[in-house]
């Protein structure tokens, strides 16, 4: 659920009052997303979403966010674009929060992921890494391989109550990831949390394109090929944990044919994808251990991405994940 | 959160190629509601909402609710429209659920109400009565005064760990309301559940209309005075728990406008809205003490309803709740 944030129709009104939109037409709650209070915004000028930044985000980093937003559309990405009120200003306050308007994308994210949904995620995922080259401001990646070990040190007290020993092999798979991580790669800006439901697709089912990307409230300044590791990740598994190699090709495939990847990349993606699904899953430990039943954020099960580290820590080749 | 069943881009495709709405544009789940899964839903022709019918509605009384939807719409009244598919019908199946295809209504449903709302709610829900009157199907209003003992008994064993005594004091409020209850007041299809977020309302905040009434789920044959009932006990406190008799007596002067009340409606109103209260009572309560810790389910606080119960309780005249 993603409204921890009510705002009056007052507030919303001269909020809206701020802006170049148009009367209110409709109002809404979105389902979707788990950080953020999200709200489709319907005016007499067009289709947009409102985000109220929670807690979780720095209001020191939307500027970054919105800016990189910005660039990417100007790029030609299909991102949201940050609107700005009549002050020229994007990122403003409402209901207490930080707050902005974007456009309205079009497209259903896959609730059920497709082998024809890959070639165009991959294609996606270049262009928007090419579209970020030329935007100057960085931001580091706080939950990248130097983050690991102190969110790791704050499931150490809980963790063995989810599953025995798991803090015992986390500390042996983290030491591993470390030691193996890549120097000297491609850097640049990654969305860094692209799963399925931040990509909107159109078209006939057997040939899908994308239709937007959002949720950029991760990206960040890393290893290029670390977005291609999230993916594989988010998109290339099964329901029952199998490993889709026949995904994961053609994502590659049509990333390449519009970014090309070194040979070193290429090499790093194993530990690249050990990274990413140990991140996720000590990410989702702390939050499990750290959620009051009842809370109304729903937890995601910190055990589904121990299966997917332990795959691609048997991965012993580039060609084993796909590469 | 109101997504409890996701649907894959297929099975929507499929589903949607039944009717004739267009291309699919676009589909978010929608944040709002509790019983059922709901998405906004956009295609080429126009926007629309989808809802799966989940665990709570027994699919045999679907056909009654969508028809007394058709009903009010025929009849003037802003609710939503369930659309047919090609075949006639508008209550199909996706994704193992009943499901069905509803117009989209604009408006906003205030997060904070103001006495402004109030004269709207109560002309609207008027024209929701008057509209019903010729639909001559009925449904038993399985909430009501017969339901409310059963439903105590099943909160018997664990409601006094809610609040210490808790159980005798309904055992007392729930005899005192049913010897009071009154006999052959004016029935007729009432909604039964309108609260702020079932109301959707536009234009200037000083003057604002209804522009959609949602959620019939609950809807039902009973007397038409309970839904005023409800009304006063979902619209007319403040947050700290007092009882707003200007809000009240806007709703009831403006229902009265379109539907005269009779003298027994009006001197039922207290003993109607002690009943009304017993009911959002019961049905947290016991929802409080089924639902599982961690559940994704939202509790609401049914103490809240025990101190309107206790309000309404020591209403000694129609003029105390603002008839």
């Amino acid at each position: 659920m993603a409204v921890y944030t009510e705002v009056s129709d007052e507030a919303l009104r001269g909020y809206l009052g701020e802006y170049d939109l148009g009367e209110l037409v409709a109002f809404r709650g979105i389902a979707e997303g788990v950080e953020n209070s999200n709200f489709s915004l319907r005016t007499t000028t067009g289709d947009f979403v409102l985000t109220l930044y929670e807690k979780r985000v720095d209001p020191a980093e939307l500027p970054w966010f919105l800016g990189l937003m910005d660039h990417l559309v100007q790029g030609g990405l299909a991102c949201p674009a940050p609107v700005r009120a009549r002050d020229g200003q994007a990122l403003r306050a409402l209901a207490g929060r930080p707050a902005a308007i974007c456009s309205f994308l079009p497209g259903v994210w896959p609730r059920r992921v497709r082998p024809e949904h890959l070639a165009p995620l991959g294609e996606a995922l270049a262009r928007l890494h090419l579209a970020g080259a030329d935007f100057p401001p960085t931001r580091a990646n706080a939950l990248g391989p130097a983050g690991w070990a102190p969110l790791l040190e704050r499931c150490r007290a809980d963790g063995d109550a989810v599953q025995p020993g798991l803090i015992g092999l986390l500390d042996g798979a983290l030491a591993a990831i470390l030691a193996a991580w890549p120097a000297g790669l491609p850097r640049g800006h990654i969305h860094a949390d692209l799963f399925p439901d931040n990509v909107f697709f159109l078209g006939p089912a057997a040939d899908p394109h994308v239709s937007g990307i959002i949720d950029f409230y991760f990206a960040c300044t890393d290893l290029l090929a670390y977005d291609l590791a999230v993916c594989l990740n988010a998109w290339c598994f099964e329901p029952d944990y199998s490993f889709n190699v026949t995904r994961a090709r053609a994502m590659l495939r049509a990333y390449a044919a519009v970014r090309p990847l070194g040979a070193a990349e290429r090499d790093a993606l194993p530990v690249l994808c050990q990274g990413a699904a140990l991140r996720f899953l000590l990410t989702r430990l702390f939050d499990w251990v750290n959620t009051p039943p009842g809370a109304m954020v729903t937890r995601k099960d910190p055990l589904e991405y121990l299966r997917k580290l332990r795959f691609f820590l048997s991965a012993d080749s580039a060609e084993a994940v796909g590469g």
